[in-house]
């Protein structure tokens, strides 16, 4: 089995106005969708970001995969490291790894691993996930993920959504209350560190007392100073099933750990192999927040599940806006490894479109279901594909720009960080 | 595809009077051969260590895999598991894992996933390195595998062999030369701690002086006190690649480490996760040997690769007494381990019996070659396993004791460790 052809077409989502530490969603969120052919007749498909440093890594790689054996996965590597590194395009947000040109190469190998994972288990007439070594759970468990967020018409170009705005703790409580009945999660993660803290901590505890047996988790990505960090710890002790990134740098999550005793949680300060050899000197954090799109793929995410059962972290899983590929790539993956004992994060609610047959997949009792359809158990919907392309070619995004979005509604909002 | 049948057959091979640390290899080494048969007319083949514990354990898990997909790892996991740990026979000895009921678990799961990996290559028509990722080199390089040894009619139980006696450093440069010179090994590896440490070394210099530009290897299997070690150090600067297990204990190590600044290697304090996060801590050795027999397969031995790579380790392999289902698994993983950098260690021209078709496998220019048949590119001999399993049966062995072998031509040979 040899790849004959490799294509790559960018798309744009539209995304609903969500605050975060630096600043708010655009109307459109991008991605990049793959499709890899093999000579047998069969199509992997992958997913990733769609920012311009991946998405040109991406093109610049795809051709050079022809002729390569989708198993042939060190080759891939070396065909991914031929093209020498993305360069920068512009902004680059903590909150956006697509945006970030530094690991590029990892999102490039991981997106194709993807693809070519997939074809392998199509043509084995099997799941991905029992390519990974076969579930250990087929209900894959997600969390509420809840966004303090504007009213969609802060501005025309947000597609209107029945969300509302979400500000405050009554508006929060009924946005969890509405994504808990529609999905039944059963636990629930708030994106913090956009809001005043104080106020931030307030509405998580409306959170506790409206669910007080759904484990919380509070994400302030890196925006509150050691400080503020602690002295909201002190607020939150017995709220929290972990802490996540309230505040930057390895060295200050050691301290903070230091100081509050609380479980920490990242995406931001161990994102690497280098990265998690210095938690294990400084004990930073303790749960790491996977993510197959950067961590360089299915496999790699295994070996990091791997490293951290030997070191003793927890393990949980990270997402950025996303369609229904990656939530398969994710599901498949958490099925296979055993200590991914957390519920997983996802943004998929928070998306209308999607780019495969039959729609949105569904999520019940706070999970997704994997079943035993060959490959990631999706097909592409090619004229939703097409639709979706050309919403990128009209929509002026090529990177995405939470600080600068923001600035249309907060001419004053500015880059620092961590801001409280 | 499922599991229809599974077979474990014991078997002898005879092994010529090799010493070590512990004293001197048996007659026969005993191993068992693993079939792995699908519900597709596939078979899967394995090979592991022979001694009571481990086979028991093999003998209580290989009817719980019928009705297994080969490809679910993770439930031959929980089969394993199921079990209960096997309990310990007689005699544990440092040099022969197999007969160590500790890590028993690991050896039996790797074990079988050897076999079920060839299965999932048979199926797709792959190469088993394939599976694994492809092959970043298809020549895997041994290296020559010196032993001090009695002549073969120091005992009638011995089969008789060419090699004669090796006790002093003429008689070892010519073992060396001949091994060269029939295999083309590029480095050699001397197993020490057999006699006096500062003959040994002095042996070890003249194979420096003999093969000057051939990479050196020592390893006297952690009978080395520290001090010995410290000393025998001074006397090998520059002359070694690596100083293979000199002393016991990973502080030992450490501390010799520190001593004399020379790369250390092991396959006796870094032989599990737990060993191995210690030794992040304590940086005892800076060289791993894997050895996917105890590490628990060809996936937990990628795993370790990858955390050697994190961790900044080298990485090399070990072995014991083996035949060519073996040293196909060892040889596929090698291809497939981009930082596996070091030659391989190998007993397997100690070896002539085999097991499979067509006799014992090449080696040439000191390597052994991967091919591109499917799965791990051999077929079992069944006249000849038949005759090794008899073979078995009779030699009165079950639990590897190289200490007792030893008493009967030193009857004051003793258990203590170090010895020197
Ligand atoms: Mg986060
Ligand atoms: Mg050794």
């Amino acid at each position: 089995m040899k790849i004959v052809a490799v294509h790559v077409t960018p798309i744009a989502i539209s995304d609903p106005p969500l605050l975060n530490a630096s600043g708010v969603h655009e109307p459109f969120a991008l991605r990049s969708i793959i499709e890899v052919e093999t000579d047998n007749g069969l199509v992997g498909l992958g997913e990733t970001y769609g920012d311009k440093p991946v998405l040109e890594g991406l093109l610049r790689v795809k051709d050079l995969l022809v002729g390569l054996s989708p198993f042939d996965l060190n080759g891939l590597w070396q065909r991914v490291l031929s093209v020498g590194k993305p360069v920068a395009h512009g902004v680059e947000l903590d909150v956006a790894p697509g945006s970030q040109a530094s690991s590029a190469e990892r999102k490039i190998f991981g997106a194709f691993e993807v693809a070519l994972l997939d074809v392998q288990a199509r043509s084995l007439n099997v799941p991905v996930y029992e390519l990974l070594g076969g579930a250990v759970r087929r209900q894959i468990p997600f969390s509420a993920y809840l966004f303090f967020k504007f009213s969609s018409d802060v501005d025309s170009s947000y597609r209107p959504d029945a969300w509302g705005e979400t500000l405050n703790a009554e508006q929060l409580v009924a946005q969890a209350r509405t994504m808990i009945d529609r999905y039944g999660f059963g636990s629930i993660k708030l994106k913090a560190g956009a809001l005043d803290p104080d106020h931030e901590v307030e509405c998580l505890k409306a959170l506790k007392r409206a669910f007080p047996n759904h484990p919380l988790r509070i994400d302030p990505n890196a925006n509150w100073s050691l400080e503020t960090a602690v002295r909201m710890a002190q607020r939150l002790q017995g709220d929290l099933e972990y802490y996540e990134d309230p505040t930057p740098g390895l060295e200050g999550m050691a301290e903070l750990h230091k100081a509050t005793g609380l479980p920490l949680a990242t995406n931001m300060v161990v994102t690497d192999m280098d990265e998690f050899r210095r938690n294990v000197t400084l004990n930073g954090v303790q749960i790491v927040l996977s993510d197959h799109h950067y961590w360089g793929g299915l496999r790699a995410t295994q070996t990091l599940a791997a490293m951290c059962d030997t070191f003793g972290l927890g393990l949980s899983m990270h997402s950025n806006s996303h369609l229904g590929i990656s939530l398969m790539a994710m599901s498949h993956l958490a099925a296979a490894v055993p200590n991914l004992t957390y519920a997983c994060d996802t943004h998929y609610p928070w998306q209308d479109d999607e780019v495969i047959k039959g729609g949105k997949i569904a999520i019940k009792d706070g999970c997704v279901t994997v079943t035993d359809a060959p490959g990631l158990g999706i097909e592409l919907d090619r004229d939703a594909l097409a639709a979706l392309h050309d919403q990128y070619l009209h929509c002026g995004i090529t990177n995405r720009d939470d600080v600068s979005q923001m600035r249309k509604f907060r001419p004053d909002w500015t880059r620092k960080k961590p801001r409280f």
